[in-house]
């Protein structure tokens, strides 16, 4: 054997042995990666323990496909099928995923269903996800004997500082299931009281949200009675110091609505002064809605996590009061009618609330809002602006505060009105061309302006628009082939034609 | 060389081969494992993506230790110096981590809150967990249009039915924001209404939950008015038969709970026969409570989630209504009070209800319940039964058809009684000794009688019989001592020596 041959068996002995401690190392290695795989999949799964099983059921219905017209929730109806929450379509959508557009559907632009802020959430699932436990506060009180959330209260109040819609400090805050609750408390704690005297009026100024008339008519109470328009409260109907005399002992409580259901305006309170309430429902007072030209400091203002995060669900809204014996009484109701507002319901409105102020300074929410309804409001207009047949409301512009320039409102309404005399019902005027919306008699004004609302899902919006642009369509043939009156006929010809499906993912 | 060389080198040859095809190998495993492992923690983390997050956060706060006195939430107040929300603490427990006992603190037996449940909650934590996505139910009402879970109404019918307490069948159902709404909503609905006729009569039997009266008289409503015990309506105060003849167009509603708050009788209505309409609230009509002796089968019944699964702070409650006319105006009422239930609280307590269902057929939670309440009631009556100064009420024996055998009442409240004549404020003979109950006047009976909740943490339950039985021992001490009145004074001295920390873990 020559010296290359033990040099040879040399090498190769030692290469052998480095291959042999990387084999035993390699071989460490993979011990290691399966007792940390085998670890975190038996004991820990990636880290969590209980939560696993119903994190992975909610991904799991979220994954469902709706055709991007719909969506699955987690106690949807179960499908027979596949035994997994079924789909809920948009309007005009059906079939199994939704993907079924009915073209002779009627846009419905009738509820004001706030889902045109779902993207928002829909883009934000992990910042905006919450896990509730089964032993999650089931308590009647939170640990300083109430009912209202401290920390959910303290978001509240930050985000009106941000947005510089109303003045929180030093006042009370009231949360209710809905503004809808609160607008009944407010009536009650405003008035007198006690049986004995005066039953104050509730009033409000047309066209004006119905519930005003339609809650306070229901509990018909011995303290207060709704007491019709505002105008008639005025002497001479001409302005608020001409009020007429009250009865001694009386009081009125004034609803106003700011920016207004339905058409938008910035209303302020028509009757002031001595025994003259007033209930401001700021529902739509938000930068999607509206400029914000100061910070409300009234007496009494109501708002709603619907109009604000789209989460019209929930059942949640808070008032904000300056006289504690008002706030008192507002307790009172709460906790006589339900015992405040649910602990599952306020969990999860400060989660909402808390991914809004995660992002932009809590700003970003608004910014993708008004920019939503910008662009809505241009689509509606450029659509109606060339009809003399229709018409839709003027907006306003003020300086805003939040934006920090001068902007025009975006209503969450299109208040539209028929121009022609002899269409003075623009609700069926609508009907007929395959829009519902809500006729203006509803608001206490007349069926010559139809309520749209703007604040739907895109489907709805698209559709509203769709069939409004048929409309003024054969509107503009009318005008140029001299029209023989059967604009509405040959337009419900028109719908029911075929319509390739829409397909958005 | 010769051929054992060659065979050495060989046979090295042959095994550094192997050693390489084996290293290569591992090393491919490791790259595997590596890339598992980077994936699902990358994009997808243990096959969760956006719920992972909100997954860890709600297991880090269930994970805060409260030394078993207390515990921490989701939405409670952060402490400043974790920035963890606070333990919340049982009552005579405090400290950051609920480990302090103050021994002179006096024991609360006053609210109902239900957390004697909660146990069966924190161990059930997977089946009990709910994931909420930001985009859950934001719109107003359920593919059906109504604002009622048919899910959830599924599930409660089907529970129903495993524990044979109410007919549901043919039978309607409203969803309310716990009982408290809907026994308002019932008032409501049972009165003939309109305002122009004669104002129901709502009436119920001392001793009864005072609610009754504080929200019939708050709403103060012109349909109805409260006009105080059945016995009023009563001709010679003997029996049914005899009742007063009411004026015309006149309606008596009654409420009957049953088991009854605060004494846990099983009652039945009072006033019968035409005009005359009873509202039973079955809040404790579970066998957590009470043996069952038939199901529910009449006209208007009420349930609250607060008393079937512990959780009051979700405020959930339904009622089940045979007739159609009455079911639509409760409808009503909740559509112009709060628009329904929020959809946060129906997922809420679907899923409970599923957890429920889950578990021996949906027996489990009721066995667990029934047990608690029986030892308890064992360990009271073991302290109260020596006494002489103090009874407890007697407890029926009925034949229950969810358990199958006679069984006896274990009501949610000791209703004790001071049985010497000169102690007729028994809840302040009680409060001298460091128990706080409910007095017997808030219930239109005397303060003879205190209610003592016993359906409280374990905490709670064990510091309030500790107190009684200091009290029923200083009482025996008296006796054989022939006492010098001063058994209560040396109570109170008692009850603020030192005692050592109580830990349970």
């Amino acid at each position: 054997m020559g010296n290359n041959d033990n040099n040879n068996i040399s090498t190769k002995n030692q290469t052998s042995s480095k291959y042999w401690r990387c084999l035993v190392f390699s071989i460490l290695l993979n011990f290691a990666f399966f007792g940390y795989n085998l670890y975190f999949s038996v004991v820990d799964d990636g880290g969590l323990s209980w939560s696993r099983g119903a994190a992975g059921e909610a991904e799991a219905v979220a994954s469902i496909s709706c055709s991007g017209h719909g969506r699955a929730y987690l106690d949807g109806v179960i499908s027979a099928g596949d035994g997994l929450p079924v789909c809920e379509c948009n309007t005009c959508y059906g079939g199994s995923d939704c993907s079924q557009f009915s073209p002779s559907c009627s846009a419905d632009a009738d509820g004001g269903n706030p889902l045109f802020l779902e993207p928002y959430w829909r883009q934000r699932a992990a910042a905006s996800a919450l896990v509730v436990s089964g032993w999650h506060r089931m308590g009647y009180s939170f640990p300083d004997g109430t009912n209202i959330s401290p920390e959910l209260e303290r978001h509240i109040r930050q985000l009106h500082a941000v947005v510089g819609n109303a003045v929180t400090e030093g006042r009370f805050i009231v949360f209710g299931a809905g503004s809808t609750q609160l607008l009944n408390a407010a009536v009650h704690a405003l008035s007198p009281g006690g049986g004995g005297g005066v039953a104050a009026g509730v009033v409000a100024t047309a066209p004006f949200y119905p519930i005003y008339e339609l809650q306070t008519e229901y509990f018909a109470s011995v303290d207060f009675q709704y007491q019709g328009d505002t105008s008639l409260w005025i002497a001479g109907g001409n302005s608020s110091s001409e009020k007429k005399n009250l009865p001694d002992g009386k009081t009125i409580i004034e609803f106003v609505t700011s920016p207004n259901n339905p058409d938008g305006k910035l209303n302020e309170a028509v009757l002031k002064g001595p025994n003259f309430k007033a209930i401001y429902d700021r529902a739509y007072y938000w930068p999607h809605f509206t400029p914000i030209p100061a910070a409300d400091d009234g007496e009494l203002k109501i708002f709603t996590l619907s109009k604000l995060t789209g989460h019209a669900g929930s059942r949640f809204g808070w008032a904000i009061v300056k006289d504690e014996d008002v706030y008192n009484k507002m307790l009172m109701h709460m906790q006589l009618n339900t015992m405040g507002v649910s602990r599952d319901t306020q969990l999860r409105a400060l989660k909402l609330l808390k991914t809004i102020m995660a992002e932009g300074g809590g700003r970003t929410i608004f910014d993708f809002g008004y920019q939503t309804m910008k662009s809505r409001w241009e689509k509606l207009r450029k659509v109606v602006s060339v009809s003399k047949r229709f018409s839709l409301q003027d907006v306003s512009s003020h300086y805003c505060v939040f934006s920090g320039r001068v902007r025009e409102s975006s209503p969450a309404y299109g208040w539209l009105k028929c121009e022609r005399e002899e269409e003075s019902d623009c609700y069926g005027v609508l009907k007929a061309a395959g829009i519902i919306g809500r006729g203006g008699s509803v608001f206490y004004a007349t069926d010559r302006n139809v309520r749209l609302s703007l604040i739907k899902t895109r489907d709805d919006f698209d559709l509203l628009v769709d069939k409004l642009q048929k409309l003024v369509s054969a509107e503009q043939d009318e005008e140029e082939g001299g029209g023989d009156g059967n604009g509405i006929e040959q337009h419900v010809a028109n719908v029911t034609e075929y319509q390739p499906l829409r397909r958005r993912m």
